[in-house]
């Protein structure tokens, strides 16, 4: 076993230390308890605050000079924008020319856009990352360049991390399609609307200095203020936060793929035939095409059966809109509009509620809402025979994908991996994953294009299926099928020892650890 | 000087600790700079909580039990049905029932209808209220019965003391007209609906343990969710919570009297000569008789000269609700619904806003919304010649109410009162207010049936209005008139030594002290 390491109790070997901070190894589903107190901010007080509440300043570099920036901070940001946003970069162009050196970037997620970032890393302006790292940001990071651990939250785990403590912000960054000058913001008005920003909810409640920047000032008050002015410290006006064109990312198109058509379809009658589909039900379902395909299918299903949800779980598109206008459910409970339509439907519709990683998904808190949804759909980058999943690194290793709100929504009710058996001839179907991101006792279906796979655990859905013409098959017969067609199992990553990167649990504790790819 | 007592800023003898806690003597307006970290309860965890998100329990002991009510414990409740609330009563007669003693009780603020308390303090249940007492608990209290000290703290200076630690509320119990058995839940559905919840915001986010009471139980999600499920331990349904027909409590019907009538007329043109009624303007005034007046006549002035206000601070009345409805207002931000044309609107009208003692008062915020307000209309039980006033002791000394918002909204761009010059014959210009509750420097103009009379430091709106044919006086000549019309200025309260209660200042100082009443 390497130095600082420990094998945690998912068998997966993890440093004891992370970034400088004592790590705890993941202790098994509601196996670590959490000790301590809740974050606490400096207490502010008005003295120091415009009475007239105008908390313009002139620009970035201005209101980063005002907030203290300095050697060694942690700057956040959040990413309704996703790979639109105009900010960040410009906040760390800011902080180079003020000539700072060894920032944290604490974003609630990085894109291909963010890529000018890696200027800032080799330069030394910016120390690491921890966050989601989608695309060149990841790349990097699983190259071995980046000199602190990449470390990856779901968004509850991200939102657990800034209350406990265990990240401490010392400036958050929030873009604000709109805003007052006190510094009430949100993301449904003014020219880039984005729909919400619960991801910088965290960010504006613990950070000791928060910065909103938008480009859509209105007077007093900006209603609704989804980020309340009272823990913002100055606001900037720029000519533009960001494309909201971009929010869409090429995930929220229906699949066209008969393979894909079809795995919907498997899930939608799987949530059919187990009994979930019932009057008052709730489901969640990504943004990803087969997860739009199977809200399609779903959809029909509720108009033939006269059935109306009680919710529907966001990150919302134009289909779930359509759900909610058409009276097939009385809310969409929303963490991310992922298309104009939803943005739209959010500012309009009052029962388009938006919600927050706290309100959702946030593990150490009294509950939260994940748990209480009676289905999820999601994706997965590699499955094995345990039913453990891996959403963050692909075949060969390389870190490529944030965990978003994954490992959270596997406290549903029932968790569906849709994913096909196959991508580029290399099975999804493994023996052992290459990162663990979800533990295996927390997923209950698997469903391919070749059939539907519950997790013996689950005997209770095991009968409820019985007597379907689904194809219900055992995990390791689809598996044993998929290596007949692809020539065998897959080779696996070739890997170097050091560890770039690791993947924490929603309570905090370390899952797994992510290594460097060879070459 | 006694011991234990010392002099602050404003010239009053203030006591150095207050029950067993160390106290900071008033400094002056903006003269205290708070040190030190806000409150940090617990880490919660999922673990400890049901899955399905049903916290409902059987009844306010088992959830009392289920909290872990011990004695000395501090127990908070919101005030948010007046004299019509039934929860509190309920809350102590079950903890009687456990056998519990010595408890803190916390409430936003306490009314005729919480009497029965008394014998909870007799019987040693209760130990103390830290609170506003209107009626017979504050008279309880000037009688010197109460074991501690009453400490009367603003609206936002209880967000205040809460936020910063100062007090720890071990349970807080929350009278919700709907809730989901989550934990969410909002004031304006159901049959019991009083429009909002605000004054329990900070008792949710940081008290260890939080209970919510309700006669209406809704499907989750509860929306809107304006405190919410994710900061509740336990929902408990009863018959009902209360009855907000009383929410009115008497002060929400505009003055018949001629007098009070030529006050209000005085004040809306005062704000029109005064240059202040101005498009895109905003104000507050309260509930009381005169307030209302107050409002209807500047209605009158913006219709005739086309002017419409951004926004309206409530609490909120039909009066107020009017001017939402016909246009002469953007938005009502509103703290606390005075009347059921209030809770409707709220529900209904996405411009009458819910606000809370932290985005409205909260002095130990980045900023607050009272400071932003054009012009406040407020009342007084006596004010001197320097401008300083009191609203919590009547001329013989008896404590009978709260301070509310009222010193929170002393930060206004113009705060005006609005008082009689005298009540039975006794004058209400006196030579040295019983108890000091807003320092003379921020009370701008004192208007009375006897004229307007503006604070010299004030030369901006002396200026302002010359040339206006208001009766503009001086306060020495206005309180002479008066003292001739009374034969002569009223007898000084006849108080014994002992400190019965104290006033907090904004900033958690202590702003005076109240003695016991004699005989």
């Amino acid at each position: 076993m390497s130095k600082g390491m420990v094998k945690n109790a998912a068998g997966r070997l993890v440093p004891t230390e992370v970034n400088g901070r004592k790590a705890f190894p993941f202790a098994g589903v509601g196996g670590h308890r959490p000790a301590g107190v809740k974050a606490a901010p400096r207490v502010a007080t008005c003295i120091d605050y415009p009475a007239d509440g105008n908390k313009l300043v002139d620009d970035i570099e201005t209101a980063l000079r005002k907030c203290g920036l300095r050697d060694g901070m942690t700057i956040s940001s959040h990413h309704h924008f996703r790979n639109g946003d105009l900010v960040a970069n410009a906040v760390f162009d800011a902080a180079a020319r003020i000539g700072v050196k060894d920032l944290m970037w604490f974003p609630s997620a990085s894109f291909p856009c963010h890529a000018p970032i890696i200027d800032h890393l080799e330069s030394g302006v910016v120390h690491h990352i921890e966050g989601s790292m989608n695309g060149p940001l990841g790349d990097y990071c699983s190259h071995g360049k980046m000199r602190g651990l990449g470390v990856l939250r779901s968004h509850g785990g991200r939102y657990q991390a800034v209350q406990d403590g265990e990240v401490p912000i010392d400036i958050a960054v929030i873009a604000a399609p709109a805003a007052d000058p006190f510094g009430n913001c949100n993301g449904v008005e003014g020219p880039s609307a984005c729909g919400l920003l619960g991801f910088a909810l965290a960010d504006s409640q613990y950070a000791e200095k928060v910065i909103v920047v938008t480009d859509h000032v209105v007077p007093f008050p900006c209603v609704p203020w989804q980020i309340q002015g009272n823990y913002v410290d100055c606001v900037v006006q720029v000519d533009k936060v960001g494309e909201p064109e971009k929010i869409i990312s090429g995930t929220t198109m229906i699949t066209r793929s008969p393979d894909r058509l079809l795995i919907a379809e498997y899930v939608a009658r799987f949530v059919r035939d187990a009994g979930i589909l019932r009057d008052g039900f709730s489901f969640q379902a990504g943004a990803g095409g087969t997860a739009l395909a199977f809200a399609i299918f779903l959809k029909e299903m509720m108009k033939e059966r006269g059935i109306k949800a009680r919710f529907i779980r966001g990150g919302s598109t134009k289909y779930l809109v359509e759900m909610l206008e058409e009276g097939l459910t009385d809310y969409i409970l929303d963490g991310q509009t992922f298309d104009l339509d939803g943005v739209r439907s959010m500012r309009e519709n009052p029962n388009h509620v938006n919600t927050s990683p706290f309100t959702s998904y946030n593990w150490h808190g009294k509950g939260n809402f994940a748990s209480m949804v009676d289905a999820v759909v999601l994706g997965a980058t590699e499955v094995d025979v345990d039913f453990n999943a891996n959403v963050v690194t692909h075949s060969d290793g390389r870190l490529l994908h944030g965990i978003g709100g994954w490992q959270n929504c596997l406290s549903s009710k029932c968790t569906i991996l849709a994913i096909p058996s196959f991508r580029d001839r290399i099975p999804v179907l493994v023996d052992r994953v290459t990162t663990l991101c979800g533990p295996g006792e927390l997923v209950d279906v698997i469903i391919t294009e070749r059939g539907v796979s519950i997790n013996p655990r689950r005997k209770d859905l095991l009968s409820a299926v019985r007597g379907s013409d689904l194809p219900i098959r055992p995990i390791e017969e689809v598996k044993k099928e998929v290596e007949g067609i692809c020539g065998g199992p897959p080779d696996p990553p070739e890997l170097a020892e050091k560890v770039i990167a690791v993947v924490k649990w929603v309570d905090g504790t370390i899952l797994d650890s992510i290594r460097q790819v060879k070459g």
